[in-house]
């Protein structure tokens, strides 16, 4: 019997971050954990960063995840937009490396594809998969269940890359 | 004699970061370090951002700043870039946000008028400025020269400040 590996999965928001724990035993998956951090809407920027750090940190203490995925952001956005996403994936990235976890990144396409099968899939198609892929998962937003959709990408990708890694050894 | 106030000035980069502390008491400004955390150029995102996030929090630590203040970032660049500016500024806001300390912003217009008099001035005149605003000043890149200003501009505005609480009270 293997030991279960935990994946926590992370979008990244400066108002709402989603987070989603799966823990993955061979090749099955199941759910622990999802939520989302909310920092406050207003107020000094750099206080609105400590909040989502320290609901990230939070949460990294409480599952003690062994391997992280952020999704690799979204550009195709005004400046301003753009600045206010990296502030918050820096935080995102920083706070597991911070706990010693290796994070993963993966393009949005590589998510959704991973998930539903094709690169393009609706809010709407995401939530639907992560319900038939994790049926006990409960998520109280579309950016949890973004988050728990790029912790299965993940391990489906760790997976494909160990089999990979075996077929050549 | 009233103690004196220390200023944490950072000018964030993914690459490089430059910071510069001075000390202020009354009217007098007093340059007290600086330098520059030159976070590794390539690997792991999250494994670059945790570098800087370590160098930052060291220099925290080092030159215990009672106040700091960061450039906001200027968003007229391409998307990719400005993202990879705003993780880098998201954990300099954080870094000293997570010890108690205030951050301030300002624009880079708002820096340069205060230093060199107008909006528009280069790095060269930057430097020069610094110099004789602090003449003990030693800084080891334009970055850390920025930084440097950074923390000038957020000293005349915190007495400018004062000033007008002590006109009104």
């Amino acid at each position: 019997m293997t030991a279960a590996i935990r994946i926590l999965g992370i979008d990244p928001g400066l108002r709402r971050t989603g987070w989603g724990v799966v823990a993955m035993r061979g090749n099955a998956l199941d759910f622990i954990a999802a939520g989302t951090v909310r920092a406050p809407i207003d107020g000094a920027l750099a206080v609105r960063l400590l909040a989502l750090h320290d609901g990230l940190a939070a949460i990294v203490a409480d599952h003690a995840p062994d391997e992280a995925a952020v999704e690799q952001t979204f550009v195709n956005r005004d400046a301003a937009a753009t600045l206010k996403l990296g502030q918050a994936r820096g935080i995102a990235l920083v706070v597991p490396a911070r706990a010693g976890i290796v994070v993963a990144e993966y393009a949005p396409n590589a998510v959704k594809k991973t998930i539903v099968g094709v690169g393009h899939a609706d809010k709407a198609q995401i939530r639907a998969m992560v319900r038939v892929l994790l049926p006990r998962a409960r998520f109280d937003s579309d950016d949890a269940a973004d988050a728990l959709a790029i912790a299965v990408c993940h391990a489906h990708h760790r997976t494909a890359a160990a089999a990979r890694r075996q077929a050549v050894g």
